[in-house]
């Protein structure tokens, strides 16, 4: 779950089994071509684009993101969840149904 | 719908009434909020941050982008669709449907 | 939109232009279905029935309910929003947004 | 997870840990009221009634079936995949993402 805070660390919480670098990877180019599509749709929206393009932009950036959210939750519940709910911390569990609730609406 | 193509224009479709200054102005800002937070997820990721963190911050983009969509096909139904609808091209209404399906996926 | 109101006539509102017998057809079958799918439900949870299975059938009982709400808003899109726009009562557009806000939660 | 076959047991999965009487009650109201809302549906249709009332009705039967999945998901993932894991068998969390995914649609 969340590494035991160093000295001077700041209060956010880090994940104990970092994410591969290959994970990594992937997700920041996922969200550059997401930040490169909302741009596109700011232009869109100065130059009065159609609105059926525009919304269509506008979905391929939702599902984007929902895939980034998809595949992080995956990797959560590979990771953190198993560790802590082998380690006897079943609130974990809860948390995760929390997560699940949010990506879900 | 879309406005009449005039010499040397790209073949991309415009609005036939252009969306409010007021308008253009709150997506403006919503969009470059969107983009922001993106940017945080994107440090997240690189400082190893807790995968809940990081998904919470990755469900307010989503319903951030969401909310645009919700403006610009409300906008779209209003001027766009009835404008259509009036002038006896009812095909527009195949069009926004096909744009709630995918808005509602 | 909807029908006048006859005398003795309940309160309740119904469309002016009715669906066709083909649609309703349709729609009494998928409603059958769906109404099958969680009485097969209520016997799985009686027979402990595992999890996963349990709740692929209710995943599909959601889309089967979603599609029948697509077809409709189609069918009311189509029909009474039309009609409506056409008699100059633009106000049938923001009842179709709150339609379509509601069936993309 | 599932509990192993006996004798002349039907080949469909069971829960090795039972639903609690409490959960299975209230899942089996939930049912019998989104059941009742179907055939609800069915009468406002053979009614011609309204495209909005019916909707609105077709909307709180998504979000009834929905809220058992929700229960149903967050029960399985305190009892069967709790202990798969505790039992060394990860394969529960990709079967567990699957749902998720379904869930999420």
């Amino acid at each position: 779950m969340t590494a035991a805070l160093g000295a001077g660390e700041c209060a956010c919480r880090h994940k104990a089994t970092p994410r591969t670098a290959e994970l990594q990877a992937d997700v920041q180019k996922r969200l550059n071509r997401a930040i490169g599509q909302l741009n596109g749709v700011k232009a869109m929206i100065d130059d009065n684009r159609y609105c059926g393009d525009v919304l269509t932009q506008l979905a391929a950036v939702e599902s984007a993101v929902r895939r980034v959210s998809e595949m992080l939750l995956a990797e959560h519940m590979r990771t953190c969840v198993v560790e802590e709910i082998r380690a006897g911390n079943d609130g974990v569990v809860d948390e995760a149904m929390e997560l699940v609730r949010r990506f879900s609406k």
